[in-house]
């Protein structure tokens, strides 16, 4: 399992090494992402941007599928992806702003990131939008508990369109490829290892949408959660996390 | 305005010198493309294939997207893009046929159209977003006329999902470039000249999924009608076709 300390989350290993003052009897109480209120504008700025760099990162994964099955399957990821992007689009406006002013501050940040998690190949590409897709979806509907009003069941409702089906067909046509070549699983579970990451500082940025800083000692458990999430996902491959 | 006769439709110039028999008096009639009856696996297969091509060069349009507001634009088109890709694709599972089996034989063609097509910069791109879509759609739409039983309306159906306010949309977008940009207005008008020429092969091959030759000469009327579509559409934008 990979560790999140290894990607500059929570405390520094530095300070690890200090001598620790002796345990107190009262335990540091944990938080979780539900307890923050995120920005109401700050939240759906950085989701719908997400969902939009996602999508350009597939069309990307498209232009590299290796057959036409794999392309067509590409176009109905994006599809749902982009169905998510305009249900942020539709709160942004329901909350009477304008979606390029929201999306605007979250675009280097995702920028980088997409840059970050393109990919080699076909399979590089959607073995990151199955990892970023899954561990900040994640995220983000935890945060969403902190909303104000119905956002939360509207944004829980606008991110799960097709999630699941997605995730099935992308586990399904990965798999095929992994099993059909050895060195594919070793190079995807290297690529896997390096996506984490970078989503995880996606998931940073979601959290400092309340806020709330993602160092937060109180927040390990969460962060260990989402890792224990991505092992997951990636056992679902057949892949080490 | 162009004429189509430099894009190899219609009889070749050279046929065109050789000394022609005198005028007969009865008239060669005209064909319209609502006439050919054109193969449904064929016909489904190109439409879909072309949008899920479509959605791709969007996704390298939306990387090329000078601003959030551009690149949100990109994604709305995408996103109505893979809706009339997937109505193609209910179209292709309700003929009992496999998606893939059915686009696999189109994707040299539409491979080879979108590179050609591709665009230096999101300008470049989303005009030819904007050229192939409206001429091909206008192809797409006359040739379902020939579809066996209600095939017509559902391709159709799902052909028109959002294609108007897309347009609208952004003939919006590329005006503003325009209008602050002359340099721009004369890169997209040679531009634009060079996409006509590029996406008519696509209309050929559409045709062929008649068993019916584009090079037949009661066609010429039909391809004078689709240029002159394509020059009002250029007109829209303060563009010389």
């Amino acid at each position: 399992m990979v560790s999140w300390r290894g990607f500059r989350f929570g405390r520094s290993s530095t300070a690890g090494q200090r001598p620790r003052p002796a345990p107190r009897p009262i335990p540091v109480s944990r938080v979780e992402l539900g307890d923050f209120t995120p920005d109401l504008d700050v939240y759906l700025g950085l989701v719908a941007y997400f969902q939009l760099a996602l999508f350009e990162s597939l069309g990307h994964a498209s232009s590299l599928a290796p057959s036409t099955r794999t392309k067509a399957l590409t176009g109905v990821i994006a599809a749902s992806t982009l169905e998510r992007h305009k249900a942020m689009l539709t709160l942004i406006e329901r909350a009477d702003k304008d979606a390029s002013d929201v999306m605007q501050p979250h675009a280097d940040l995702i920028d980088d990131f997409q840059r970050r998690t393109a990919g080699r190949d076909w399979h590089e590409a959607m073995l990151a939008t199955y990892v970023a897709a899954g561990l900040l979806d994640d995220v983000f509907v935890r945060l969403a508990d902190g909303l104000p009003g119905d956002y939360r069941d509207r944004v829980v409702a606008g991110l799960e369109v097709d999630a699941e089906s997605d995730e099935t067909a992308i586990v399904a046509e990965l798999s095929l490829g992994i099993g059909a070549d050895p060195r594919l699983a070793s190079r995807l579970a290297l690529w896997g290892r390096r996506l984490v990451g970078d989503t995880l500082l996606v998931a940073r940025a979601a959290i400092a949408a309340s806020h709330q800083s993602a160092d937060d000692e109180r927040l390990e458990p969460v962060f260990t959660e989402l890792i224990a999430a991505h092992t997951r996902r990636m056992d679902a491959l057949g892949l080490t996390a």
